[in-house]
């Protein structure tokens, strides 16, 4: 194949504009080039979150961002509550447990997503915690909390909200302002088609109040030091220049297609995927209702984990699609498109066409053309006919 | 003009392979792709480090790097050895003291060096110190320290040896296993030809028994995490594959240059910037013997701190020649030519000509021709002759 299609939810295929800005000269990070290039991408992601509040660009992977707002906002021996529904949440909390602070779990099982009521009832039984940690949309397992209630209840009780929104934010509905997020993180990797290298922390007054308060120790990834380099259109550290760069580019595609048309893209894209893996009788480990728009999870089709990894290779190798694998408990047992960033309905039935083919190669499926049938179908609103292709 | 001269000590200018390579498609990291990209860095850090350690690579920038070394080798309450030499090693010293380590600050003048009898007395008073934090050349201050002179007194009294190298590596004579260097930290935009956004570390196996039982809290940057990883030919976050690109590339070079010739080189350009800049009477700040082979820092020629500024802009707008300006205490004290990474014998000529012509347009020199001239004597190892060129 010329080009692999890399469909994992994130590092995400990069428009070739993207790619190209890449080749820019290196610019001195202390003079008023780079100042308007931060500016530029403040700006950009302001637009993108729906926020007035900082933007902190901190260079790292979007779990350095999870580990930036736990340690500005903790202290140790605090009761807090991490809301997880798989992998990355467990991050999360992890990163909470190993700073010390007394971390109280409120988890959804593989594919649920976190219940509202659960997190009020937690909140009045510890009225000590103080700020709440809770994944948007879950990369390991295709899930996306219903994050208005969420954020309602959390604001309704006056507790800080923190947000993980590293694979939905610029793909998926989401106002940080109007929600009341305090803190929110993403990555550079994600919806923003650009490499990864850059965590994005949109983080607001009442956060900063509160880190100056929050005793965990820091350094890296201090708030206050941040802002205060970025007041002066800096970072604290040497930033990676290229992949800022990069997320200037890809901000300026995304204003260019519109924020509600890329939502509206992902929504439309997921959609399909979703029509055409349920076509062929592929099984969604996501429950209906919270199934995301960037990346969905399919249980295995295959009698084993090996037999498992012996389809995703043979996609990649015979066909060049590239899809993720299950993380932890559920290695072996799923398998993850991602589909977000730079993707089209082009994109999608190549995917659907492509994976299909892979089923029948390996005697799992025996008919092809039903996948893509039932996206394109999906595509024009309308129930799905029969496919007239034939296997 | 064309293109900036971009002359800061980081970010540095990028060869065009370099630069193009980052225009390369995203590919997994979980899929053999990146497995042989990384085991390729690796190699290539081993080589140009010398050492057998792990080298893990972490997406930070250096001082990420260093936060790492710290976190991983220190608990709370532990007394601790920081020699600092200026604003790099006073942020390393200041990292320790934020995760609570009863920090022991070793203090040299600016533009002086560590005084290796000192580092003894120090280890002689304090027998509980168990690890040593040292800058190898300090990036604010144009200083060299006697690395191997330190190390055979910090290794003498077994004690574990952590060292910035950030700004060396790469550039000046290192041996890392032969020195017994525990912890060595570099950064992707320093030496290496590549953007900012990777921190490399070299960690040998005392180091990683003496983090297994070190308390600072610490998950992002945590080493014995990031090793299984890498065992694994991967990193445990999502990794800047293009920044990786890019090392790779710059190690290429590095390669075809071969590590002896890359020292020399630097250590040449070094000797030509420095006789260029004294030869129109600026003043260095590094005490003789001491003088970095990276990063050359002078008196400020100007009356005032605000003189100094209109200066550097004036370098930068007019002739596209960007200089570096004193951190901290030096602010406005001082100003700093980065020759590290992709220089050759021409842009030391171009800085120096360019550095005289803005002398003379700010009325701080009167005659031009005298640093280029020096130069061109000192790379014929001749003495200097009378300059034939008049102001």
């Amino acid at each position: 194949m010329f080009e692999q299609q890399l469909r994992v939810p994130g590092p995400t295929p990069l428009p070739s504009r993207v790619l190209r800005s890449q080749s820019r000269p290196m610019i001195d990070h202390r003079g008023p080039e780079f100042a308007a290039l931060i500016d530029d991408l403040v700006a950009g992601f302001r637009w993108a979150l729906r926020t007035d509040n900082d933007v902190l660009l901190f260079p790292s992977s979007g779990t350095g961002g999870l580990e930036a707002a736990a340690v500005n906002l903790l202290s140790p021996g605090e009761r807090t509550l991490f809301c997880t529904m798989g992998a990355f949440g467990d991050r999360w909390a992890n990163i909470g447990a190993a700073y010390r602070a007394d971390v109280v779990r409120l988890s959804a099982s593989p594919g649920e997503a976190i219940d509202p009521e659960d997190v009020d009832r937690i909140l009045a039984e510890h009225s000590d915690i103080a700020t709440v940690f809770v994944t948007h949309n879950e990369t390991s397992t295709g899930v996306v909390n219903d994050l208005p209630a969420i954020a309602a209840v959390v604001k309704g009780r006056g507790k800080l909200l923190c947000v993980d929104s590293v694979s939905a934010a610029g793909c998926m509905p989401l106002d940080t302002d109007q929600l009341g997020i305090d803190v929110l993180v993403t990555g550079s990797q994600k919806g923003w088609m650009a490499p990864p290298g850059v965590a994005i922390v949109a983080v607001n007054r009442a956060a900063f109040e509160h880190a100056a308060k929050a005793s965990c120790p820091r350094f890296y990834f201090d708030f206050a030091r941040e802002k205060k380099y970025q007041d002066r259109h800096q970072t604290f550290t040497t930033p990676p220049v290229s992949v800022f760069y990069a997320l200037q580019e890809g901000l300026a595609i995304m204003r260019e297609e519109g924020l509600e048309a890329v939502w509206a893209r992902h929504s439309r894209i997921a959609k399909l995927i979703r029509e055409g893996v349920t076509a062929i009788g592929l099984r969604l480990l996501a429950v209906e209702g919270h199934r995301s728009d960037t990346v969905t999870a399919i249980l295995s089709p295959t009698e084993s984990a090996e037999q498992l990894k012996e389809f995703r290779a043979h996609l990649r190798t015979t066909y060049g699609l590239v899809l993720a694998g299950g993380q932890g408990e559920l290695d072996g047992k799923i398998f993850r498109i991602g589909h977000l960033g730079m993707i089209d309905d082009a994109d999608a039935y190549a995917i659907l066409a492509l994976l299909e083919q892979g089923l029948v190669d390996m005697g799992l499926r025996s008919r092809v053309g039903l996948a893509t049938a039932a996206a394109q179908a999906a595509a024009r609103g309308a129930p799905v006919a029969e496919p007239a292709a034939v296997g």
